[in-house]
Formats: structure tokens, sequence, C-alpha cells
């Protein structure tokens, strides 16, 4: 049983401290949020009780890990220190809106004996995992265009907004990340645009996006086409598509069940589709933690590496310099 | 380019004249109808006249074959005059109400050279025939059931009730068939039960049934269910399953496109299935019209023999018995 | 929390431990099994001690509840001990397989205060549940056809088939108690056919069948039917579909992701149905220990009866007795 | 009945002479072919004589439309004959591979008091205009993403590629159609990258492309995405989606029946996609018919115009340039 200690007990936090708990081979052993009744209430729900400091958290000797889900601005340092602590590290993305932060961080702990794994739940997915691995054990052929569709249910808070760094390095990240993954192989060349269509107002005071289109290319010139929308009404929209010489594979959305209706109008109608991360990606945050934890145990590289954090990054920078300069941007112009 | 002429301009008549005067191979040269303007309307729109009589077009050298889609008491007499010509004849199903009628005309056709193909249609339905071939070529093992779903959008007029010689013998013929055409060997015992749930009064006044299912089993254990509804609000419902030890298929529905419709409340809706016969059968019928010139070229068998016909009434008869003694009927007890 | 002691630690009492340890409302607090390692391989897993004896458990005053998992012939017995003890109790199905043996139970607990929960668990699942409140919620009129396809995945074991008392009190009892749930009343009339196709010696030896159809047919006439087959080489086949006036609903099955593959020759390839009941019906035995939960909390009467337990025996008996006789039985005839 | 002489007897003129002659509203009375044996075969077929030339068309008074399917660097010229003839005129995609010469075209047809209609068949697929109707009608609110896959079967042939203008004036011609029918407004942008995937040597010599993904923005922000392969091995690959502020719609591929097949290592497996245009397009180019047989007969404005056409070769001209400058391209800077 890997001891793991949870750091930030908000909204995401609050879930993966349930995960761990449930987990059979990791234990929730200490929770911290820097606002205290949030770490108190998740420890009174799992029987434990909240650190007082993340101090405390990083010198437990009876602490063999730590999963950070603090405040963005927050992981470069959680990270640095986790390394320095020698503890295992699974750190929710992004590391840090600035690419320069991040790459202070990853000079720090270069060389670091302990895993520092990167909160890329979607690689995690069963239907998106058995995408690609489909497409690397030769079942398509050779690869030539993925095409990833990635809609949130609805629009987040201006609060929200505010923190979030921008479409593309707070939710297109996880594209680009998922992206990388699918190709395996670097995009070489970037063209992004972005919208104003749901909330124009907020969005130009805020200097922000909420609907945009992204195309990729590789060196090898496998093509990669991402869509977003903060809102899709009919729930979360998380497909991956990828086409190859031999055959195609479609990874599709989930359901709370498999019922089917039939009228005088329609046939064959659904469900809604399951409606935000928590339900849809479910299965995918529990193996995100298996992952961590097999990692942990075989001493192994973690399946998503800090280095995976940092590319993401840096393609979300090229995207903006796109939108910015209606032009394809080259990936070795930003890092 | 196999001359035909059809006898019946109704409804199902002026569907058959419309499809042989489509035909690539066959060509529309008369049409009859005891009720002269159905069969001068039919000859109108063709390019062609009306036969004055079914004489004139059995007696006729220059007409190759004949289709029967008149009322089903004449079904028998113009299948023995077809065969005293030495017409080939495509007969709409049943043969006759009356399995006696029926097997004084198999007794009066019996060595004739010319084909006589019943119109039992939904053997030539793309799905259906592929479900089937999947079966004879062992793709599902071997078959142990077979499931039917048959329901009709829309209950039919009273009159066509009065004429139809209730449910078994007019709706659940075609499923008979179905079922021996799937089954591959002869059903032996029919347990069924009727049920008068969509017009209890007009139901009860003309000892019919508008709900039904049943079960068949042949010699060797294979078991069927077909269920019926003369009213499915969502369109014509025509399934057939098939459970074999390797594998199963089903054959389902079509629609007139391939819509899926997602909003706030339901996902991949579709559209409404086809209607009725006509659209949900149509490449059925051009498929029954070809494999007749093709039996009539080649002078080979028909794919749906008159004997054919002659097992589905007894099975609809059988039915019928089985629900008047709430037992299971062997079909021995039959014909 | 509801402190719950399970009885029997098979395959399913080992299934519904692990479930009542991580339900969020429930405790595991002990278990008991005649062979004493698999309670001790249960509690250890679970970081709690086995029981010396079911007396323990009934005598235990820090024991809310018990959940009876064991060998068919054990449930009457338990059942009266936990009515007699004071404890709620959710009983896997059957109640037994002498229906002569549940009346006397019947009349034994008559009376009871505490709850006495059936494990009908498909009744829970998702799918079926949304299917059951459609038709509840008249979104397809009035109730006319339920067609119930139900198929194992593969084979028991001889030692499985030699204590089960046969298919249509092992394995349609299921199905019969769906068939009332869905039906909303009580079924009058059973016709059933039982098959030997897919092991016929075995089947002969232990006088049971491996396949089977069944109609049933209610009071005002509604119908249902039934399918059954041991072996669906594609998976654990539970369907079920309701047609009604206004509608029809299907609730299909359950796959491991949502991925679909397309090649040369196939398109939309899915992938398998989960495989067994543990999976298939997984979130069904978590609402299961939900709604037991409600029941205890609230004294409210449990979703599943032991009378609905009796009922679903009641029509396996008069299944049996049709197969027997070749005819419709009457449920009147039976119980 | 509307007189057609369908000029130009290759693969696909000879489809429309099939398709006039079948038509219930069109009557097929002439064909004309430079290579003559061609049009004396699909003469031969239909009971006609074939025409000695194109002048013995446009000058008959007993032809009242004719059909342009003949190589594209006629249609510019043949489209101005008929003008000048009188002759409602239906002419295949592209209007010519040069925009100079379209426009010179355009200023000679200006006034024409005849209907002039360019061959975009998939604007009459039945889901595609289901999907527009949906949109157009409100259902999905304001629309904010137009997603357009459209991958052929298999590379056609050398020969092909040599007459054919281009990935982007052949084959994405279609879509760039497609994308304004959808999107209701004029795309002001265009992005595009072409890729060499499938055939590069003869790619590179051609100096053209086998794989695309293009990008399109309106004036008021809606977005589009099309992705073109020259082969998608599954089928022809045809779909559209629009997502809107309140729903989305996709419109689907059609395949020849609706069989599925499961097996131990597969679910709903159907049958491969219809394989190539006159298969998966064969509705929508009997509505395509129908739709010039009525702007004929009421002297309404043709459904797809000149115009339309001139727009999409705008486009294709725009893309090819973002191709070559690795930038986004104005519409602007083209026409």
């Amino acid at each position: 049983m890997l001891r793991i200690a949870v750091l930030g007990c908000g909204r995401i936090g609050r879930m993966h401290a349930a995960n761990v708990a449930a987990h059979p081979r990791a234990k929730l052993v200490s929770v911290y949020d820097t606002h205290r009744p949030f770490a108190e209430d998740v420890a009174a729900r799992n029987g434990i009780t909240a650190a007082d400091s993340a101090d405390v958290i990083f010198a437990a000797a009876d602490i063999d890990a730590v999963l950070v889900a603090t405040a963005t601005d927050t992981h470069a340092d959680y990270i640095e220190r986790a390394v320095a602590a020698g503890k295992p590290v699974l750190c929710e993305k992004p590391i840090d809106l600035s690419l320069a932060r991040v790459n202070v961080c990853a000079e720090k702990i270069k060389g670091a004996s302990v895993a520092v794994q990167l909160g890329f739940n979607r690689r995690f997915d069963p239907g998106h995992r058995a995408a690609h691995d489909a497409a690397r054990a030769g079942e398509i052929g050779d690869l030539h265009q993925v095409i990833i569709t990635s809609r949130d249910p609805g629009m987040p808070s201006r609060a929200y907004y505010e923190a979030a760094g921008g479409l593309f390095r707070d939710m297109t990240i996880h594209d680009f990340d998922l992206a990388r993954f699918m190709l395996g192989e670097e995009p070489e060349e970037v063209f992004a645009i972005g919208g104003r269509m749901i909330d124009p107002g907020m969005m130009r005071e805020l200097d922000d996006f909420d609907t945009a289109m992204v195309i990729l290319r590789t060196a090898s010139g496998k093509q990669c086409h991402i869509n977003n929308s903060r809102t899709a009404i009919y729930g979360h929209d998380q497909r991956v598509e990828l086409l190859g010489t031999t055959g195609m594979v479609i990874s599709g959305n989930r359901k709370a069940h498999q019922l089917r209706r039939y009228s005088a109008t329609v046939t064959e109608t659904a469900a809604p589709y399951l409606n935000f991360f928590i339900e849809r990606y479910r299965e995918a945050y529990d193996a995100e933690i298996s992952s961590f934890v097999d990692c942990v145990e075989k001493g192994s590289a973690p399946e998503v590496s800090f280095e995976d954090g940092r590319k993401a990054l840096v393609l979300a920078e090229a995207a903006m310099k796109s939108v910015a300069e209606g032009r394809s941007v080259n990936v070795g112009e930003i890092g």
C-alpha cells in the first residue's frame, strides 16, 4: 500500500483524495489545504487528520508520495519540494503558466531519483488508451490523421477564467498532450484560431477565447486537428479519431446507461453524455493512480513525465503565438 | 428483357408494376385489374395499354411471365392458369386462406415446367439475407435461437381485416416463412398466443388478434420466437436475430438518412424508421424481381417456391390451433 | 453507516463484501463462511476478523444487518434467523428450490418488523431501471409487450449445475422477476420450452436444459417473451425491450469502453460486452446495497420483497410444468 | 417531363444519363461524347441515338436542358453555349481550374434568363440536408463549429491526378461548397496544410497532395474544419458535424445493409461503408436532378448557382496560397 498525502482540497483534490482512499493499492494518509476547513472536511470523510502545513507532509517518514492538486502557481514549488524530500509526486496539470518557470523547475529536478508524474488523466481513459494501443500495435497501419474533439459542458466561472491562463494553457493543454500521445512523435508546426462566441464580452475583457480550432503537423507529416468549445450542451464531449492506412479507430463518449428510446418522431435516442470530467474520466483517474503506484513500486519511469507537461505547454504557447500572428508557428520558435 | 404482365393494380400491384418497369432486365408489357380504372392508371404511367381481361394476358405470345398481385382468393386460380399457359408466375402471399384449396392447387400444378415463385419478399432484404448467409456460411457456428420482431407501423382498415384471414395468415405468415428460411430446417412444434390490445372491440367482432407471440421448435431442437404488433408507433419494425455457438447476427431497421441529434436531454437520436413495407423493403422487392428473372432465364428453381408458400400457411394454421387450445401443436396435426 | 455482516464468502459473497466495504453508507463489520479460510481471506482484505459462527453474528449487538450469500439450501434458515434476531436481511436469490419450504418460511416471518430484501439485482441496473421508469412514467403509453434476452457467457461447472435446481429456478428466475417488475402486473399464464443444445449429454443426465424460451401473459393481456442461453460467446447478453402504444425502449449491454474500429471489411466494431454478472451488473449491485441501506434507515419496505422471491419461484415451477406437459400453465395451478 | 441531353459519357456522365432516364419527371433524349463509342453505348442502353456533335444538341428544339459531365476544361464553354442557346444547364464541378476563366464566364452569362446549376451533389444528400435544415430551423441554436470529414476510399489514377487541378480544386472543392452551405455565411479566412503521405513520390512529381487539413473562419467568427484523405480503407467517409449553442447534429455514413455481427472478440460490427460516390450519393444525385427539374419548371433560381461554383474555387485557391505561405489567407486576397 502506497501511503499518499494529497495537497489541495478543492474540487479536484477532493476527488483525488477519494480515489486514493478507495484504491486497493494506495492509502490516503494525509491532506493539506491553505484553506484549512477544506482539508478538515476531506480528512473527516476519510477518518484521518488534516496536516498543519505542507512542510509536515514533506518531512513525514510515513508518507511515501504526494499528489499535488493545489493552485497552478504552486505546482512547480511543490514538485521541487517533493523531489528535494525524496517523495514521488503526481502533479495536476499544468506545471505552471510560465514556460520560464517550468524550465527553471526542470533544471532543478534534473536527475531526480523519484518519479514526477504529470496529471494528464486522459491518456488513461480506457477508450482513448485502446485507440492508442491499436495504433501502436499496427492495427491501423501508418497513422496519418488524428482528430480530437474536446468540448466542456459549460462555461466556468469568471474567477476560474482569471486564474486559468487562457483557453490554450488551461483546456487545450489536455488535447496537446493527447495529440502527442496519439501521434507518437512531436508536433513541429502549430496553427490555431481562437473565437469569442459564447461570452464575447468576458472573453474580450480577459483577452481569452471560448472556442478554438488547431492544426498540428509532425516532422514526418502526420496531421492533427483539435477543436474546443467551452459549452457542449449535450455533455462533456471527448472524442479521439485515428486514421491510418489500414484502418480507423474512434474513441467515443460515455453515457450513464444504455437505454435507447423510440417514439413517433425519433429512434435510438440515448441518454445524455456523462456531464463533466469527474464522471467522464472516473475510470481514467483510477487508472492514473494505479499507474503512479506502479511506477513508484517498480521504480520505473512514470507514464506521463514532467517533460510531457513541459512539451504540452510549449504547444499551448505556440498556439497563442499563432493566434496572435495568423500564421503557422514552428515549435522551435517557442521552447 | 423478361416481358412481364402484372395482374392486380391495387397498392401492391402498382408498386410491383413500377418496379418491373424500372428493372434493368424486365419490361412491363401489360397490366390488368378487375377495376379497370386502376389498370388504366398504371398503364398510362408506364406508356402501355391495360389488358381487357386476364385471358388476354395468359394467351399473349409476347408476354413471358406474370406477376400476380390480385385479391388473395384469386391467387390459386391465377397460379393454375399461368402454369396451364406455360407462363412463369411470381405470386403475392398467401397462396390462399384455405389450406385445402392450396393443396388442390399443389396437386394441379405438380410437375409444372414453369417457375412458380411466392412473394415472400423479406428473404430478399439485404440485411436479412446477409444474416441468413452468415449463418449458412458457418459464421455463427451451430444455430440455436432465432428471434423475429415484426411490427407494422399502424392498424389497417376494417375492410382489410375482413379479407385478410386473421393475423397469423396475413401478417405472421411472412415471419413463418422467414423463420423457415433462417432456421434451415422445418419447425415441428408451434405455440402461440394472440392478444386484443390495440382495438379489442374490433378484434373480438372479427375473432382476430392485433398482437401475438409465437414459439417454434424444429426436430433438432432449434428455437424460434416471433413477436407481432399491428402498431409500432416508431415505424415498421423488422428485425431478425440469429444466435449460434460462435456468434450472433442481428439484422436491423432502415432509416431515411443517417443524421444523429444531440441536445441538453438526448444524444445520438436517429431519424424515424422507414414507415412501411414499400419503403422498408424497397431493395427487397427489387431483388425479388431480379431473382424471378434469374430463375426464368436460367430455368432454375425459384428461390421461394409454391411449397414454401404452403408450409408457411401450415404454420399459420398450427398457430391458430395453438391459440384455440392453449397448447403446443405439432405441425403434423395440420397438414 | 449501516454495519453489515456478510454470510457466505464464495464468489458472490466476496463481491458483496467488497461492495459493502466500499459503500459510502455501509460498513463491513463481519464475515462468516462454513469454509473458514474463505471467510478469513475476505476478512483480511478488509481489515476485520472472520466470525466463528453465524450465531455470533446474529447475536452481535454491533451488527445492524446481514447479507446472505451462502448456499441456496441455507437461505430460508438464515432469513428466519435474521428475522428472529431482529436484523434486516438482504438475501441472494432464490429463497429455496422448494416452494413448500419457501411457503413455510413465509409463514414464519409473517409480520416481521425488519426488512427482508431479495437479491434480484437486475432491477437496479441503471438501464433496466430507466426502462422501467420510462414505462411507469407513461412515456411509452400502454405497455403491450416485454422482450427479455438473457444469456450467460459460458456454461457453469457440473457441480454448479447439480446444486442449482435447473435452468428455470437458477437462471430464468432473474428474468421472471424482471418480467414482473417491467410488466407491472402478475403473469397469469406461462408457456415454456427447454432445449439441450450446448451439452446435450450432461443436460440429459441432469434432466436440465441449457437453452429456453418462455411466453408469459398477464390477466390484462400483456405479453412477455424471455429467451435464455447458457453460452453467448460475445459476452453476458442482458437486454430488456418494452413496447407500448406511444413508444418503445430498449435497455442494452455494457462494454468496457467506447472504442469503434473500422477496416477494409468492417465498420463501427465495438469492444466485447462485459463478460459476466459481476462486471455487467457492478452498478446494479452497488445500487442494490444503497436500496437496502435506505429501507433499513428509513424503515420503509424493501424494493424487492420476500414475496417477490416467492412469486418468481412460482413462475419457474409453472415453466417447468409447461415444459413437461407441452401446454400453457396457469399460475394458479402452482402456488 | 423535362427533355435532357447529357454531354459527356464517362463514368459520371453514364451515371447521370441513367439517373435522368429513370427520373419520373425527366427524360433522357440525347447524349454526346467526343469519344463516340462511349455515347453510343449509353444511347443503346437507353433506346436513343447518340448526337453527332454538341452543336446538334444546342440547336435541337426538342431538347429542353443539358447536363454537362465532360472534361473540366470544357465546362465553361458549354455553360456559355447553353446560355446562348437558351437551354438551362446542370454542370459538374468545377466550373474551371482557372479562376480567371471562371470570371470571364461569369461576365458572359451575366443576366442569363436560363438556370445555370452547379453539380455540388452533396448538398442533396438526405443526411447532410437534414443537418443543414436542422441548423437553419434553429434546432441547434447559434452555429459555432462545422467539422467536415471527407475521405475517398482509394487513390485515383495518375491520369486522373494530372487533369484534376490538385487536391483542393478537385476534392476539397466539394467540402468548401458544403462548408458554405452549412455555415450560412461566407468564410473570410482560410488556413490549410497539405500532406504527401499515401504516395509521396507521385505527389511530389505532380506538386500535389493526398492528405489535407483546413480551417475556415467567417466574418462573424464561425469556425470550420475540413479533413481530407485520398484513401480511407473502410469506405467513402463523408461526415458533417454542426455544433451550436443548443445542440449538435452529425450526418454519418451509409452502409449497404443494417446487419450487426457479434463474436468472441467483437460486438456490433457493421457492414463496410458504401464504397464510392456513386453509391454513397445515389440519393443525392437523384435529388439533384429533381432540384434542377424544379428550377427549370418553376423558373426559380437553382439551389446551387454558378456563383456557388465560383466561390468554392476561390476558397480552393486561398487554401493553395495558404499552403504555399504557411499563413492564414484572407479570401479577399484571391477573388
